[in-house]
């Protein structure tokens, strides 16, 4: 297959390279990743500047570009430049990202809306991310991935559908299998701290801690806590949820008012 | 009410002001919003540097601080600092948006992540946009929000769900209703263009047209099109979806490979 990569931790981020280094053992890859680091971009383009795209030299396997914008860019210029060339990609694929992207986090994700871009523009598409903040366990997601797509039948992705996949830190032969998950509740308590700059401005700072209290079994981040690799499909789409289902009726009731 | 109002096209914007001109006629109203625009910002937050708050005066009749980041930022300081003084939010609005918000257009739009956040914290949150790339209808979109606040019991507002409300370019008088509509499959049909800069080096243009071939009666861009206002529920959720529906079946027969 012809695999598009990208990411949002940066085209010389560690997690890229290993899983495009394993792809390429089977596949043709070809990197198109942000120049600069866009973790919890969200889905954010590029609108009001252009882009500009500059070649990496990352291995002699794959072609690598570095392109001045966002994961949503990387894919919608990738996908452009690959179909102008006639070698239309068959996958999208972003990651490996540093870090889980479970729960809530998906919203601010760079790395989940590079699949979901190319959800978007008709290809399958596959999110991929370590679920912890070092840069240890990049070859066990990239194992995994090598054999999911040879496991998976492609043509069962539905039209803007994609997958998200967090993988255990974990060596790859202590990881127990996957299963298929729900986007869980898990999200952040914020906290939040005031300082003053030495200018006498009071500035802050936001951080916090995670809220794990999601009842459903099939939440994302209890795979993970049982060394399972969490896949979970996603779509662009907000409504048809479950979560807005009384709002939903509450509403076509009163809706005549006008 | 205690009202936090945010949006993504900046704290100068026209239709922030307008939006919370009329608010404060029947509540209290406190905007938080970002000093520079933010549009297609995505549910991006700032996480590597800290926020600076400055107050601006915009009227007499309500307190306004431009935050150094984006609308989720906004929403998170913005809440934090009304709890801190005594002073929680009611309810959060983000918008009035320049510029419609339907279909696909959510996933990349500040203003709808500006409501999310709100919902995500735990708030009934509502983004409002103008179907309009013109600064002429925020009126319009005013008077309505006031009055939808009147008629609606936020208590019906279930955990982590929003509205996405979309006003077509009408005079009040001319509007039609309001109905509850369905996140459209709406959609850039991308182009893309490439230049050469004056030092020689090749750059692109990515713009496009929309596609409309939703097929929903209820699809949120045909009540727009009737002159109607769209009411779409949504919530940050990306699974549970009937789009996701097929492939989730499959992907749990064949969950047992390892």
């Amino acid at each position: 297959m012809r695999i598009l990569v990208t990411n949002d931790d940066g085209v010389y981020a560690p997690g890229i390279k290993i899983l495009a280094e394993e792809l390429c053992k089977e596949h043709e890859v070809h990197i198109y990743a942000p120049q600069e680091e866009q973790s919890a971009s969200g889905h954010s383009l590029t609108m009001r500047r252009p882009l500009w795209k500059k070649k990496v030299r990352l291995s002699e396997e794959f072609e690598t570009y570095a392109i001045t914008g966002t994961p949503v860019d990387c894919v919608k210029l990738g996908l452009h430049i690959l179909e102008t060339e006639n070698k239309p990609a068959d996958i999208v694929l972003s990651g490996i990202n540093r870090g889980p992207n479970l729960g809530l986090d998906l919203v601010y994700s760079g790395t989940v809306s590079g699949a979901l871009e190319g959800a978007i523009l008709g290809k399958p598409a596959i999110a991929v991310s370590s679920a912890i903040f070092n840069d240890g366990f990049y070859p066990s997601g990239a194992k995994f991935i090598l054999k999911f797509l040879k496991n998976i039948d492609l043509s069962k992705f539905t039209k803007f559908s994609a997958l998200n996949i967090n993988v255990p830190p974990l060596p790859s032969e202590e990881i127990k299998g996957w299963r298929v998950t729900n986007q869980s509740i898990k999200r952040f308590k914020d906290r939040y701290e005031e300082r003053l700059d030495p200018y006498n401005n009071k500035y802050y700072w936001i951080f916090g801690e995670m809220l794990e209290d999601d009842e459903d079994p099939s939440a994302d981040y209890k795979a993970i806590e049982k060394g399972l690799i969490s896949v979970t499909p996603i779509s662009p789409f907000m409504n048809h949820s479950e979560k807005t289902e009384s709002l939903y009726k509450y509403l076509k009731e009163v809706e005549k008012i006008k």
